[in-house]
């Protein structure tokens, strides 16, 4: 392992996260908060580690996959330490690991919250709250990618450690152009938001907080109601946009060049499109009796499934309290996720495209053993190590799973809350059911389980593997 | 598909299981009862349909994987259904579904139950339900194969579709013979705990009945509270004989060949027991408070760990009562499942090793890319397609899982009902939690999710491909 690059590059990132505290100062100024103070300290520790890291430029150049594995991860987990730092500094949290719980659900774009309630919070916490899910959305070193010169083979191998999805395509000549094109689209959607929710007269500092939480399908809401308080029109741009971010940003790239046709083919679409909308027709009809209308049932249901299928996890209503079959629809979705290459979580659609055409694929075999059928996607064969890393996510996924709710059951609380809440937490949604559903809150865990929360969250937003390559002997030697 | 050969064997399983009514006969004999009639019935109704096709010999001898496949699953299907006619013509069950649910759930050995109440059925009824699982513990096809001489290829794919577990490999020079001393194991293990029984004071007709449920590892009580009015010396058989039922029966063939070391090294074999007395402590201590000494919660834990991983099913308490913890394990024992090889349901034990051998080696990847390690098992590099099949099983094992529990909450019932109910059923188990738990029953569920149920233990015990490999239209065609 190339440790001294590693550190080069953890450098630039607490740099980078001083830089990005600016707008949460300015809010703070703005609103004369006292709390703005602990952004001033957290800024300084940043700068003063990681600007000597940056400067320290490594002999060695060489990066590999193991490399971005590992750096994704080291990154991710002292960004989230750094920024659980202003919550702490301001009062806001009192307990470190709540503060960490609290920031690494924002940079997760998981937006499960151990705070009982939210609107006491000063508006530059809250921004900062909000904004890491922005940040979080479509990953800090995609971004850095975008903006820094760095070493050969270090591009790609961060890429595919940090977007989500199975494949990681280049849609421009380079990786850097790529990053590039990403944050341009990702920028723009977020502006058009925040635009959209200022015509349906709703408050600067709500449209912005909102659109960064759904940009990043994050889902921290800024009211202790979520979004139940708004408009039914607000309610509607946001799950119109929960839903667009949802989408593969390749698609968006096709649409850019005018490739509409093509960008409609995509397979990943069809089927992330279809789910939503079998899923919306069958929960309005569902909760129908619990609204006053049909259409009301369908806007509730739509706003509900664009939350969870694209993982963000703001709540309209308390759909814990919705019949069986729609709070099931619901359970299941949240595993589905959204599509790769987008900032949503979950297990993302193209993996269970993948996964069903491996069924078809063994079934086939049993019929015609000695017929040699490649799994395809879009028209072009995948690789046998998709395919098989593929199949490798899923089973690490199941057991990692079935572990996190094994370690909870040790504070004793009933099994299908342990089981949303890693549900909710490991696919980066935000609200579960009964105890952690939308009305409810994390804090009713104890602090070990916070910190196995915590773990999945991380180990949901990083899809597994670089996390768990961490825990490997052999990653810290130098080779 | 060669389906004329398919039908001769179907014929001969008709017939084999006329004659395995005989006992159940003998039985109504003894006690004197009417409802013996019903199994005259239906002896002739198998012999009618099942002696023509028997006797009709195939031109066509050719018998591929495809062919055992189908196979087996038309045969426990049928073998299901004429097995529900004494129930449905002694009137004991009066709805076919409800008689169908519960003869699946005697062939494939899990031992869940629609009926409220058992101690007022006829004894020859109680005979012939808990005699099912004795039969399809070791499988049907596998006792065909050790008497009757059948066309080339279809010993060894019979026995491949079968026989759980990832590997199905030849213990004897024969498949025939392999099949002989399977069963000549398989009775004297029986004989042996009827005897253990009969020397702890329990009557004839219980220790023949409850070890029919214990050897075929499959739960069918003839007391209302299952095993809870039992000595705690015919529990303690029961305990053992469960998790010897649950052994990888080539550990026996090694112990019969005196090869006791080679014996002990089997790679499941030690993750088994570790499992069994890794989960017995925790449960143990976890429960401690609810009995009067720890003597007593080994004693219990130990029975519920050996029913539950065995996937048998009895209990002598209500677990559904115990803490969190101690619940939550056991569901997750639901899922590990008994060794391959065993007349045990659940994923098995030794694809789990696989499976976490398949991380290791991913993760190991990532590492040294350019590195080729192969997956040992027992010190030997196992196919690629082993793997590969194991994957797949995964996979489409959390499929029709899931999709299982979305038919099912169209019921309304709650989350961990449903939850555990497809988890007993899938798993071939019994009793699952909350209102599935070991006192309660199935007969809650409507009659479109009893079938769904009944698909889930069919699925279970043929694990999945067979029973699935009808719904593929290329299946049907003549190649």
């Amino acid at each position: 392992m190339n440790f001294p690059i590693i550190f080069h590059i953890l450098g630039w990132v607490l740099n980078m996260e001083a830089v990005l505290m600016v707008p949460s100062v300015i809010t703070g100024f703005i609103y004369g908060e006292a709390a703005v103070t602990s952004f001033f300290w957290t800024m300084a520790i940043c700068l003063i580690i990681g600007v000597p890291l940056a400067l320290y430029k490594p002999k060695d150049r060489i990066f590999y996959v193991r490399e971005g594995f590992v750096t994704v991860a080291l990154c991710w987990i002292i960004m989230s330490i750094m920024g659980s730092l202003p919550f702490l500094f301001s009062g806001s949290i009192t307990h470190p690991i709540d503060a960490l719980f609290e920031t690494v659900s924002g940079f997760t774009t998981t937006g499960a919250s151990i705070l009982p309630e939210v609107e006491s919070l000063p508006k530059c916490i809250l921004f900062w709250r909000s904004f890491t899910h922005w940040i979080g959305g479509m990953g800090v070193l995609v971004f850095l990618l975008s903006i820094l010169p760095m070493a050969g083979g270090s591009h790609i191998n961060l890429m595919k450690a940090e977007s989500p999805g199975p494949i990681v395509g280049r849609m421009a000549p380079t990786v850097q152009s790529t990053a590039k094109i990403l944050y341009k689209i990702y920028v723009a959607m977020t502006i058009l938001q925040v635009i959209l929710l200022l015509l349906g007269g709703m408050p600067l500092f709500d449209s912005l907080t909102i659109s960064f939480g759904s940009a990043g399908t994050g889902g921290f809401g800024i009211k202790n109601d979520s979004m139940a308080g708004y408009s039914v029109y607000q309610q509607n741009v946001v799950t119109v946009f929960m839903i667009l971010f949802g989408v593969n940003f390749n698609v968006y790239y096709l649409i850019l060049l005018k490739k509409f046709k093509q960008s409609l083919l995509v397979e990943e679409l069809r089927w992330y499109l279809g789910i939503i909308v079998a899923s919306i027709v069958i929960i309005a009809f569902n909760i129908q009796h619990l609204f006053s209308s049909l259409g009301q049932a369908f806007q509730q249901a739509a706003f509900q499934v664009g939350s969870i299928i694209t993982t963000t996890g703001y709540s309209t209503t308390d759909f814990n309290l919705w019949p069986q079959a729609s709070r099931t629809i619901l359970v299941m979705l949240m595993f589905v996720g959204a599509c790769a290459g987008s900032t949503g979580g979950g297990i993302k659609v193209s993996r269970f495209v993948i996964l069903l055409k491996t069924i078809r694929k063994e079934l086939h075999q049993f019929l015609h053993p000695r017929s040699i059928k490649k799994i395809k996607m879009d028209g072009k064969s995948l690789e046998h190590e998709v395919v098989r890393n593929t199949n490798v996510f899923l089973i690490t996924y199941v057991i990692i799973f079935s572990f996190s709710i094994l370690l909870l059951a040790f504070d004793n609380l009933d099994l299908i809350t342990n089981f949303t809440a890693v549900a909710a937490t490991f696919n980066n949604i935000g609200p579960g059911l009964e105890l952690v559903g939308p009305a409810a809150n994390f804090s009713i865990f104890s602090y070990p389980a916070k910190l196995v929360l915590t773990f999945d969250m991380l180990a949901g937003r990083l899809e597994i593997f670089p996390l768990l390559l961490l825990f490997v002997r052999d990653t810290w030697k130098r080779f």
